[in-house]
């Protein structure tokens, strides 16, 4: 059994997390911790989570947080780097659900947080958690970037074109519509529920600090640098990522074939049949990212629609993930769960 | 492993069933019927099931439902009944998800559902499924009538009042609200997405299926006839009842206790500290019922609050624990899924 | 022209009321202020309201509103009263659409809102702004405390039946559902998007704020104590309240002709044709309260179905109807907007 | 007075458009047509229009509407070719909110409706109703095509930049997301609330049948062919149409001047600030459209969003503005609603 800490256990991908570990047949949760909600019961903040977890919130420890074998951070960015050099020291794997760790350049990292970085020497070592670009380096990683929302249905949209090299890459569009659970859980006026429901906009169009982390993704995989145009938007509906993808195609290239034979080993990324149209729905509460690849009017460009739930693969479910790899479990091992649908 | 098959599969109920039972470690599935839908692979209508269901609806055929050691019917009103006598002659155990067999009294139930019923003798061997109330028939049943879900959220939400005879029987009040996947997946036009989002109504006052269905569980815990005021209404959420239950008390009586002894050993009950207020969330996609119990400023009033998800407790997810119940399994297998929140 | 101040426009309640203000034919808007956006354009924070409201937020002064004829006040609960007695001494006519002047006893009034009040000598002066019940002392008021949005839809609903003298008294139930804008424009946790949509619960119980003031108006009808049991519940819209109202009757009636002629003049109030079940979308942005009433089977108990829309005739809207009267105007100017529908 | 017709008030555009007319000061309404409901009260149906209109549905009959000054057509497509002829030879303007004669090419139009035109000649004589492009011939239209919801928004957002040459013509992106309401009010499958609550799905990628007519608008700006790649999305939400364009730049340009330049005059195109993100609700239940537009990180890349309700500019409200032009009226009568917020 992997004994298992949470840093941050009160957000949307920390209800998230226990939801999936508490099916998890190997692993033994050990601590959560909310400093401000020390000593009450988790499953008082959650009811959803009533008879599954007996845990209370205990004020952050690190001793506790020492003997476990990893340490998952559900928390707001900036957290985790102050926990990481103790935690590491002590041997302790970690999984950085927020954005710490997934920039390797520290000054960029610092541009978009406005923030100094309290741990740059762990940014060099850490994996970068996709697991369908990164799964031999997360076998050896202590500690991992778990990638954003909006990045992991994004890059997994684009990176088969792009290491095809069949499309321009100075004009690629990423045009993604979100759940407002990835606005987490604090208490704002712009995502209550009547400033949220009934509307739609974007946001964030001079610049959000996903594009970076996209940016990163895609240069990587193109070899070079690539900054795609990013647009996310706020829709009306609690979980859910949406990636519309355009790009212009530069050669001839099969799209469909593709797709299923960049992704044909991958236990999480279901390639639909040609002239699919993926709902987010058919992701909700699953681990899955399903794409779809169109050519409309057979002309230049490639229409490639990307959906995953933000809270798992977004989140919760792709740091699962990772551990599972990190431990050497089968990959799939507690997050199969079916979609809920309707 | 339990042969299961299922007739009408295209349905909610029908695709929340095989969302359960492809989780079910002593399930295998054989048969999905479908007459309309012959032919065509399940997920390609679920595509939340791609990956787990490889099946393909097949065309209503007793000879293969026959070889199954139970068959589900989650179908409209009025089908069950047709196969029924065959199945049952054929040594198969039926649970309906729907109406046919609910009902003891043959001519109340053609009374309400306007129909001349098809197979009256198994109506009187059939078991309410109902597990808080008859577990032991059920484990002795062939024929399981799974309930409603509105009565399911009333029937436990009262009955402990009632077994108690600490309440007027006569004035018996239940409120529910339900979310919009209570009325099936029809394309009718008053549960479009535009008819029935931002907006909440009544529906049913004069008189509504699940009353007679209600009463009659109500009448056998109080063991003389009850018959309350039921007013149902639609709600804008896809899932979810929460009936708010108003009992005069007549007798003292310590609410909260009451309730914890009734529901001590139920695995799926849930009752809620005292000043509780259960959200529906908190049973999405979960078979629990949470129930809180209140006396508003120390009147004569109980007012009991008992939430359900309405495909789960109410449907699919009771079916499948009187599944467990009939052929001696761990009650909850396969069932212990953690409610989705958010 | 009527020129008119505004106290507070930033909640919900302020937007609603300029958006029926800047229709009203006779209406010439002054000031609008709200200390902590004092200087910043109205339709920067509502753009709807751009093309339609040139007016800037100005810091609270009440010489500027001293000026007015009317002053609104949209804001929390607490700051009528502290304004009050400047602006009434000054002549100035008020409608606070907060709870400071609703309970004529000022104890009851501390104890529900934790409160010193601050200006107890206008509580004994303010009229109730309800016109169906105290038209004529509106007319002449100085200081109108307009309705609760559920003691709105609550008392409309019931004081036919009270009036007629037909009901127990002691056992009336109003189980009510809102949409989630009743609860302000306030960053909170439990009104989150996120928490609030696809979920339904009660909530206050033991005891809600607009108790007391549903039982005085109920008392003042029945001529003797009513406190009804009061369920409020939060649903997953922006606006509207449906309350589902149960009495046991106690005399023969015509319920149908007893509401048809209690309202028969009322500009404002639709007694929908017998066996209707109103919804709320069909009151969304209009001032109209829809009535009907059912008696489930024949039996002894009434069920009453009220719908408002909570920002209009639970507030803005019942605000502006109060100011048509007081000065004279013909009631329904500037408040005829049919509802938005779909 | 004008005298109005209405063919086909059962379905979203028909509700409206009597929701707009019955507060425009200068119409008349004469009839509203539906075979199905001829008799009925037309309140009886919409509950929102009690008290406001007393008209019922009439059998479709030509006598009637030829003696009205105009006829609205809130009919599926199809229908008004069919009564287009004998109302026009009558002397009566035509307003078709449908698309029988929005593609002047009737080839074109026949292969995306699959029909035959019933009615090719008023096709050459009918106007594209988009006022901020044919003002002037809408004065003298006998015959006007009101555009469709997605063409309205996307045309007024990209219009500026292909009239001031700026921009690549041949990769121009328009994503589009639309409340469910644009799909009209059908009994289907997919738009049922438990098929679009709470997901997002793009769909029509192939092909869908506003294209063509964006084309046609924007090749007539660009004085050659255009061909956009258009993928419209259906949204969890009632109303509102939010489109994100996309166009790389091929020549400097101010595009914050160039836009506020373009719609200087325009009584209902709002260009938001520099930096603005206009949400759908800005405009629900107004005739308003709203457009930002940015150039992220000052790259080669422009991004426009657009806004409008697509009941309301999308249709019914742009039919009334399209009236009052052609009878000389003050453009904006009885379509100054403030949209309803929240």
């Amino acid at each position: 059994m992997i004994k298992v800490g949470i840093v941050g256990g009160t957000g949307y991908t920390g209800v998230e997390l226990l939801r999936l570990l508490v099916q998890h047949p190997q692993v033994e949760l050990r601590a959560i911790t909310s400093r401000q909600e020390a000593g009450s019961a988790v499953s008082g903040m959650f009811p959803s989570l009533r008879r599954h977890v007996s845990l209370k919130f205990t004020a952050p420890d690190d001793a506790a947080l020492e003997r476990c074998d990893v340490v998952f951070f559900a928390t707001p960015n900036g957290v985790a780097m102050q926990h990481a050099r103790a935690l590491h020291g002590a041997g302790v794997r970690l999984i950085d659900i927020a954005a710490d760790f997934r920039l390797r350049d520290v000054a960029t990292w610092e541009k978009w947080y406005a923030t100094k970085h309290a741990c740059p020497e762990l940014v060099a070592e850490a994996v970068y958690g996709l697991p369908e670009v990164n799964r031999e380096q997360i076998k050896r990683a202590r500690v991992v970037a778990n990638p954003g929302c909006y990045p992991t249905a994004v890059q997994l949209g684009l990176i088969p074109l792009i290491e095809a090299g069949v499309v321009d890459l100075d004009h690629l569009i990423a045009d993604a519509k979100s759940g407002v659970s990835g606005a987490g859980r604090r208490a704002e006026m712009h995502t209550l529920f009547c400033e949220a429901a009934d509307t739609l906009a974007a946001y964030g169009v001079p610049g959000h600090r996903h594009l970076p982390e996209i940016s990163q993704g895609l240069s990587a995989a193109a070899k070079r640098e690539v900054v795609p145009t990013f647009v996310p938007h706020l829709t009306p509906m609690i979980r859910g990522i949406h990636a519309s993808l355009y790009a212009r195609l530069t050669a001839e290239c099969d799209l469909q074939a593709l797709y299923e034979r960049r992704y044909a080993n991958e236990p999480f990324v279901d390639v639909m049949p040609a002239g699919s149209h993926p709902g987010t729905r058919s992701v909700r509460g699953s681990n899955f990212c399903r794409i779809a690849v169109h050519r409309p009017q057979s002309r230049d460009v490639a229409v490639v629609l990307s959906v995953i739930d933000n809270l798992v693969k977004g989140a919760s479910g792709q740091a699962v993930q990772n551990m599972n790899i990190m431990f050497g479990l089968t990959e799939t091992m507690g997050i199969e769960q079916v979609a809920l649908l309707p």
